[in-house]
């Protein structure tokens, strides 16, 4: 069975945009859970989920965070799990704040960072990751790329009336 | 056995940084190759590629390119594989351009994107990926976290003459 | 009689900004379709669809799209036609995202960029361009262009009561 | 036989960058030449040469300035025919004033811009434009694409001793 | 008598920033006139209006544009009255193309650039420009001086119920 | 006969940009003085200088400083003078954040910014300022601007073997 | 007993965002004051009460204003006390001219800036400040990040169900 | 006596520029010392040094970075010192991603950026901070003042040959 993948928010405002990484994970049957931890309040309690992550079951870590987003970087300090980050745009800046501080990672440890506000590309990018070498998890992602496809011609087609 | 690291560059312009990937991809035991393919002027080919990469026993595509970045996003169009983008600081505007142009994708096909000119990290990102359930290559990546912490202590000791 | 003007865009939200786009191409009596297609998520109907456009009938090719915007650069990896690509201002970024993805194209494969949010002067453009040659369209942008000074004109009398 | 291409560079400077623009153009067989006039300290010149361009046989009008760039939008504005303009790169600001000076127009007025520094690509979308309905030059066009296509594959094949 | 001073808005939406820029010169009793012109659609008029505005008894030259912001820069090459730049924020970045594009103008053609929607600060400038060697006019900016520095003041008292 | 221009530097380092500001303002006979002020090292002499200048023959002044440049805002606020504002380009940030301290003053208090190390263009603000209402003056800023259509034309002219 | 911190704002419109930052010193029981005064309308005002600011009793001073928001900058320039900035997000740039004005400061005299709008976070940082070998600020402080700390493992908790 | 400061770099690369800070503290007689500790590479070793600086003596922490500079807010969330964060300008985007990943930090945890590569700036903050309610080296702060404000001033009259 497939590993879980855990979903680190640094705020719970950021819970609006990250349900949907959720749902989008479930909606590949895999199991995952949204946690509130912060890189700046609760540093202790991040880093020992990131620590001990990979033991409980997760193959993933989505941590999402906005303006000097620390958060997926200072999770992936503390493990060797795939670490995809999600700048958050938050009230200043249009988000540019969060993604340079998200994805300017230095050599040795790195973020897999997704668009601004990319909720449902982590969630897609972490099904990717635990696809490989996952033939069942492979064939959904590519039927969920066939109906993505599909719905784009069907909307093309609809608009020229055929 | 690990599945291969496919590393695609829009340009042989993109070896000088691309091939510090191709060394600690081969550091870690991962067989893999460096292809010169462009979203633009190889569009036929670089799809190909993509479409045929897993079965040719790819797991992870690493893909790096300059300006108006198309590479890695256009050939995570053509595959479920999991695709690292490394945006290549290019003459003018820093690098700006590659970054946007690689990370802010649309939503259903994500681009796991790195630092610019984030060449080792592309190479340690695809190790993670391929790490996930593999507890050798999990191994080697805690050494190499293991031997890196090592190192900036040592530089720190040294500095302070201990 | 002229050649047709094709406008693809990346999503049906991209449609508010371009039906402008496609009514300014009918003022002017040029045939006009619009098509919603897909770099990432229809590439392959976006490519035949492109290779095939100067056959079609087609003279130009407009393309809309936001955020990393690679829709025009993917068509025009796939025709020698003239590509007008029109960045579309979407929720983050202000449109500078797909203004740079749009337009800092590698040499060998240009995009005629027009503003963010350019929708009419992309079709002033294509009009430019079919009307290399032909009197009559080039009568048709004098007369625009004219009518466009006499609105100014008028505008700068009725506020200065003349 | 094709129409000719005015390259108008805002400053001797911006020759070197340009001269590549020339070249292109001449290797398609067309006509052009290149002047040296400003929108701000020969204003009176740069009109009357875009207002006599079509006239004077020109089909399309390559402007190349850096800075505060408004010469492609100046020349744009006394003519219909089609006009690309060319951010040069200068000493300050990375290009990005003379990209937003030379992009951003209102509506109307479209400058048809290419890529910071883009010389050869203007000469590309000079021949692209030109070609529209011209067999022969789209020939050279498709032959230049397969040509360029094949430069990549060769130097893919030799990176890969095959 | 002081000399008149010229509002140029390059359209008619910008009337509602700069109408304030007009009450402000009034309120010093400078004669003044806003006059709606393009670079782009009246680019004839603009220039003939620049040419014969010393002689027509203006001392400065104030205009107001958005985007690629070419309105001051063009009037500026038709006269050598002192012109000042008032960049408008418009819809798309927020207003940093219209600034670049008015004040990065090339060597010998210098607009006096003000901030964006700077519309009270232009017609400051403008007063000041006139006042020097005019004693009356200097003294009522001293005043206007004061009264901004009273106003303040009053403020802080206010607050701290003094 | 003309008031005296003062060009205040922020450091010394500003002094090899800036010199070419004081010759330009000579070559037009006007007088003028190079002095080193910081407003945040020697604010009590800037403060001094800035109010005592109009009383000192000065008409204008011109102040160039890098990084947060305060100093054309701070020497504004001691002077009804108009006050010219030249962002110089440090080491970093490319002079953005020089231009953006010294144009972006809060209503009441303008600067009049020119570009980015626009050293000579400040000057000849200066002396188009001076200029209003001045003939002689006027008459050589017509000259140059004669001089400078000029010169353009004679480099067009020779690039073209005319 | 703990010094006194001043709060000085460039305009009344920024008591919104800065009410918070003198409730939060209250918290603490550190005396405060909200002050308007102006870099640029009343720099005399600003001057004196930056150089008698220690005097007065006062051990840190927080400036908050926007757009080239140069109080902090100028306050610091008369005192040695350690001077806070807080940028001030505006209608225009989004912050990030006020930011770059507050932050890059001269050597010499340093101005400790906090994010944008960082209203809370300029008090944190003043009682940080004084509480440096103040044992009953200290406590005071460390108490606050404990709540802060339970606040979001509560938040967790909560969400999680626990 | 004196509380230390600690300085803490990110990697030995930023010792070059961070020398400067320390032999800066060492003109005031302030203990210091520079250690090597990463955010990312010894997230222990870092979070143990913040977590007992206090106790060891330290008043004041500087943390220097690049790119995603995540070390000082790091840093801060482990104690309640007052941290000082230098952005270091790296090898892509001119430090803009430096300083919004030290600056941007979220309420509660504040840290005191100064400018990019602001080495010497961060010393005197710290000063400043330790001066506070210290008068022997608020006099040393005052006299530094001086002599910076007399150099300033001597430099004018040498170029001014008073």
């Amino acid at each position: 069975m497939s590993k879980k993948v855990a979903i680190v928010i640094g705020s719970d405002s950021d819970l609006g945009v990250m349900q949907k990484c959720a749902d989008k994970l479930s909606s590949f049957g895999i199991e995952n859970e949204i946690r509130i931890m912060s890189a700046h309040r609760t540093p202790q309690a991040a880093c020992d989920y990131a620590k001990n992550a990979s033991e409980n079951g997760f193959g993933v870590i989505i941590a999402a965070a906005g303006k000097a987003a620390h958060l997926a970087g200072v999770l992936a300090a503390h493990t060797v799990l795939p670490v995809i980050g999600v700048p958050i745009k938050s009230s200043t800046l249009d988000g540019l704040d969060s993604l340079l501080s998200t994805v300017q990672m230095p050599s040795g440890v790195p973020v897999a960072t997704v668009a601004i506000d990319g909720s449902e590309n982590a969630a897609i990018l972490a099904v990717q990751i635990l696809a490989v070498g996952d033939k069942e998890l492979t064939e959904k992602l590519l039927q969920m790329k066939k109906d993505m496809e599909n719905a784009v011609l069907a909307k093309d087609a609809k608009l020229n009336c055929r």
